[in-house]
């Protein structure tokens, strides 16, 4: 029995979007990026309407991007959010962004978390989650956001986290309709229809 | 700016419970493997104390593994539930485990999920979930489930899949407790600290 592994692989393009000179000051220019990344992933034919990045909270330098990667990696785990968790952790090797001597890390993503996104946040250590399309519009359009405690955003902050929501919130959800659309599809909506 | 991407490599001994030529007919079989991987994944000091799989609902022959990779990768995201599904879809090629084609699924876990792996099961694709040691269980011993909606199982079963809890429950809580005694780290518990 051969266990083959997971490689997470980022599409080429995305390569444009990295420069860790460049510093995003403005909460604006840094979700300005993730919901880039986002077009830029549907328009690329890579992946789902998703785009996140952890940032250097200090120097408010780019640490990591993600992109969903569900489709072209086929694993239902690579949200845009895992990626960049995953990535941001490998990049400073540490599974605790969190931990004595890191940076402090933020957690930027074109739309609000779904349930397994929002579990594994705590887990991350990043002190502060910022989000683009609130869940409500997500939903409307289609997404499924998964069974998440009603107050999601109070239980990540009586962990210590800041949650900051709808940051170019109408842009953010602007990209979720492209994809719809461009007739982008929406994964395990079977599932979703057997309720 | 480089982006090395993650590599999931599951630890050497991991081989010695590879056999999918095996069934195992019998629910409690299933569950002594998970067990027998959380345990060895102690002993051998390559990550926590939980194993997961997934096998073939018909056949009850064995499609993946898992175990706590967190520490060993640097990566909070890989708790052995979300190893066996990303290394499931990674063997049989899809993202979606529930797909027309697709042999029915069930993740067997020797823990019951935290809200990560809770969140990430409907997006899988198994068909049902089979727990050993509860959730209350590994809370009294210091592990930490994360913020999970109150009839968790309730959710699963909405969209179609079983949950079956409490299997082999004493012993699979057991290996918890030996991985306390032998002075394993309960990871993140900064933040637990900080409640």
């Amino acid at each position: 029995m051969k266990e083959t592994g997971l490689k997470l692989i980022l599409p080429g393009w995305v390569g444009d979007f990295l420069d860790d000179s460049k510093a995003y000051p403005e909460i604006e220019d840094r979700m300005r990026l993730v919901i880039g990344l986002a077009r830029k992933n549907i328009e690329m034919g890579t992946g789902g309407p998703f785009g996140s990045a952890v940032f250097d909270m200090g120097t408010h330098r780019l640490i990591s991007v993600g992109v969903n990667l569900v489709e072209s990696s086929n694993c239902s785990v690579l949200h845009a959010e895992m990626v960049a968790l995953i990535l941001a952790q490998e990049k400073l090797r540490s599974y605790d962004l969190g931990a004595e001597g890191m940076p402090e890390c933020e957690l930027v993503s074109s739309a609000e978390p779904c349930a397994m996104c929002f579990g594994a946040i705590p887990w991350s250590g990043v002190r502060r989650l910022v989000c683009g399309a609130s869940g409500e519009v997500a939903e409307a359009i289609g997404f499924d956001e998964g069974d998440k405690v009603g107050d999601w955003a109070g239980s990540l902050n009586r962990l210590g986290m800041e949650v900051i929501k709808n940051v170019l919130g109408a842009e953010a959800a602007e990209v979720l309709r492209q994809y719809l659309r461009m007739g982008g599809k929406i994964y395990n909506s079977r599932i979703q229809r057997r309720r």
